[in-house]
């Protein structure tokens, strides 16, 4: 077994929200997809971001609303899961103004073969 | 964009431990692995287990104390993961007495390629 734990490794922030990507830590080749954490700060929001990756996220701490194009955001609480599709455009707010959102995200390209 | 709620698909549980696996749920059949949550009683402990898939787990609620083959267990904190190897036998104990243990896997077959 190995642990992983969420703000040891490198954290490269983007417009303000920390962003830990697992590229480089141990054992995280083997799996089946990229992952990261990121945690945006109470009251925040992310950069607007779109990528070609699929990616499934899980709220681990506090609670998210996601923006898709600019429609209206959606309320994902602490446990909860989102699933991306290749290209959406996303913006994450944090809901709560009294502490930081942490999400936990797994990505991959969608071409790819699964087996 | 899909959304996952926790505790909104059906429960099979196992030995006391709630276990909601993503199987059915819309669009996770597009996954490049399998998902569950599951949730361990305060002070409970889940069944032991052991499988061939790798088994990656975010703790998304409370504090884990994860067991393998018997040794000493090991911290896993809200936020925190751990990845099992296939085969590993291993014993989740839920550190708190206070509320329950959610964690979230993602479980593949390690010989699929995954391109």
């Amino acid at each position: 077994m190995r642990t992983y734990q969420l703000g040891r490794g490198p954290n490269r922030p983007v417009g303000g929200v920390d962003v830990f990507r697992w590229d480089g830590y141990e054992g995280a080749d083997a799996l089946p997809f990229s992952a990261m954490w990121y945690r945006v700060p109470a009251g925040g929001t992310s950069p607007a971001d779109q990528h070609p990756e699929v990616e499934l996220s899980i709220v681990v701490r506090g609670d998210a609303a996601v923006e898709i194009d600019g429609n209206e955001p959606v309320d994902v609480r602490t446990g909860d899961a989102f699933l991306l599709e290749a290209g959406e455009r996303h913006v994450v707010h944090n809901r709560r103004t009294d502490e930081p959102l942490v999400v936990f995200s797994a990505y991959w390209h969608p071409e790819a073969d699964h087996g």
